[in-house]
């Protein structure tokens, strides 16, 4: 049994200002990492620059990060960042980059190592200071040391071979608050399956499950939010921060199982949401359950029935049919990756993997 | 909010041994850290020791490590430590072995430093790796980053300024399984308190809740062999040591509460168990707590009211009267201490203090 998490969390308004000087602590340039717009939209990005203005550090900004950010993205931020001399790397946003961000730091630390660096085992690895401060409330990255990049080169989209957990979370439930609805729906049900999938775990222990009791029960506090039927006040957007960020501790003492493992592919062809492609295959993965771990999950999350469960599921993200040739071609990828087929709690074989991608 | 525990922690039967090399990484010398005997009668001394002649990896041995360890105590074993030329300090035993590690670390790496440097806040201040080896299941100390001295000179008994976490927690239950009843019971009655005094707190976040709601339930598992009613299993072994380590991240986030400062006296005057002295105090404090917080303590613990929780607490620790001066001396103590008082979660005046006292 095993139980590591060592980011700092600092969590509620106005975070970024008031822990400024611990941000400063990290170095004298720091290179801002995030997409081409939310990071301005929602206030985040004025926020963290006044912090760096009021502390006397300089700063360079790096926002090209694409959706699913690729390898070649991370050696273009690499090489200005070393042009820039940064010394820490700030990322604001969603999984991209806060992902992104990880790779970067690792890479200018290591400035002289061609991007296979990236794939590379080497325990004496070092990286620059990584502050993570996420926009959505879905991926959890900044309480956990995994880094996806889609590699073009190798026709993958995997996490890097370094384990990077950042220094510092700052968590600012306001930055949700200007989110679109469908963005708050869809990072959501991201947060809420990697709680479940790290309780349906054949690696759940008793650290893991402390994290998924608690996020499943924030969790639940704002699904009238979710669902449409109230406005959400700043409480409730510090509610599903605070789930996504507990469901990010889970899932960095477990890895995620079944329904991301199949909803990868329903992102990359189809460009469904991740939050949603995931949620696609949640249900019918809880089915597969004991009735202890249903009975736990559905507990928590504060739904009566899997079908309950199911119902919330489609009214917040949509009924949507899927290709039965795709949902195939998840199927027999995931048969094909053992070490996924291992995070399941029960035994798999062919029937029951086609059952959770809702074929049979 | 915020949450803060980057000790990483592993957990199980021979977790020593199994994760030997990363203890090796530490340094090429140790010092080890215990009390006069218990390290040795458990078992756990040898294993240490097994782990590092088998990595290749020297030590010296300071045991001399009392109950409620002194100033003078940390000094003579930085003495010793710098003479061995010690890289890392790993310390094995309860809260007063463990607690010791942390400030030898500190004052060998700052050896030129006189005994008031560890009551000396230095943000610049940094230490030698600290590997912390529970073998009871109450401090929690293998998880926090408090190290508690009793200082002769000033007639204290307090935490260094030094917030040091260690690198490295290693829990084995087998330790466990070797103490004498009656310590089993005093401890796991402090990380009853621990986990108690965490949610009744003025402090309290959802992270420290987390911590709290694993940690009860976890605990609760093995009333019956705290009462006596059955033999331990490994299975018992391995949940208090979980628990306590729960109550000891629970402790990290918010402090401990009232009924571990009405009990310090009762331990220096009576020399009653640390973990039975807080819990003297323990349920009239959540008598004065709301019903909710009344609810949620009692709800994962496994208790239907509190008197149910006050006979479990007079069947495993004795029914003990204290005299009512004593008494008096505590809550005089706690009045004048400001700080403490205000991690009450409800309004405390004197007469408020004195019923948790049970002087009303």
């Amino acid at each position: 049994m095993r139980y590591y998490m060592p980011t700092k969390v600092y969590s509620g308004e106005c975070c970024v200002s008031e822990h400024r000087k611990e941000i400063a602590s990290f170095g004298k340039k720091a290179l801002i990492v995030t997409g081409a717009h939310s990071a301005r939209a929602n206030g985040s990005y004025d926020d963290v620059t006044a912090a760096l203005d009021s502390e006397g550090i300089a700063y360079a900004l790096y926002d090209k990060v694409e959706e699913n950010p690729s390898v070649e993205t991370i050696m273009e931020a690499r090489e200005f960042g070393v042009r820039e001399g940064a010394d820490f790397v700030i990322g604001i946003g969603g999984g991209s980059p806060m992902d992104a961000a990880k790779a970067i730091a690792l890479m200018i630390r290591n400035q002289d190592k061609p991007w296979e660096y990236l794939y590379t085992a080497d325990p004496a690895a070092s990286w620059l200071p990584v502050i993570c401060i996420p926009t959505t409330c879905g991926t959890g990255s900044e309480v956990t040391a995994v880094s996806v990049l889609t590699n073009h080169a190798l026709g993958t989209k995997a996490s890097i071979k370094h384990a990077i957990f950042p220094e510092l979370a700052l968590i600012d439930g306001r930055y949700l608050s200007k989110a679109p609805l469908s963005v708050l729906r869809n990072t959501a049900v991201d947060a809420l399956a990697h709680l479940v999938e790290t309780h349906i775990n054949a690696d759940r222990t008793d650290y893991s499950d402390m994290c998924v009791a608690a996020g499943l029960s924030v969790w639940s506090r704002s699904k009238d939010v979710l669902l449409g039927n109230r406005e959400g006040t700043s409480e409730d957007y510090c509610n599903m921060m605070t789930a996504s960020t507990m469901g990010g501790m889970a899932i960095a003492q477990t890895g995620t199982s079944l329904p991301h493992a199949l909803g990868y592919k329903l992102t990359y062809e189809l460009g469904m949401p991740h939050g949603k492609a995931c949620g696609h295959f949640l249900q019918n993965y809880i089915r597969e359950a004991s009735e202890a771990e249903q009975a736990f999950v559905l507990e928590h999350a504060g739904f009566a029935s899997v079908d309950e469960m199911e119902s919330f599921y489609q009214a917040v993200c949509g009924r949507e049919s899927v290709d039965p040739s795709l949902l195939a071609d998840s199927v027999s990828r995931l048969l094909a990756d053992p070490a996924r087929l291992a995070k399941a709690s029960f035994p798999v074989d062919e029937t029951v993997i086609r059952r959770i991608a809702g074929l049979e």
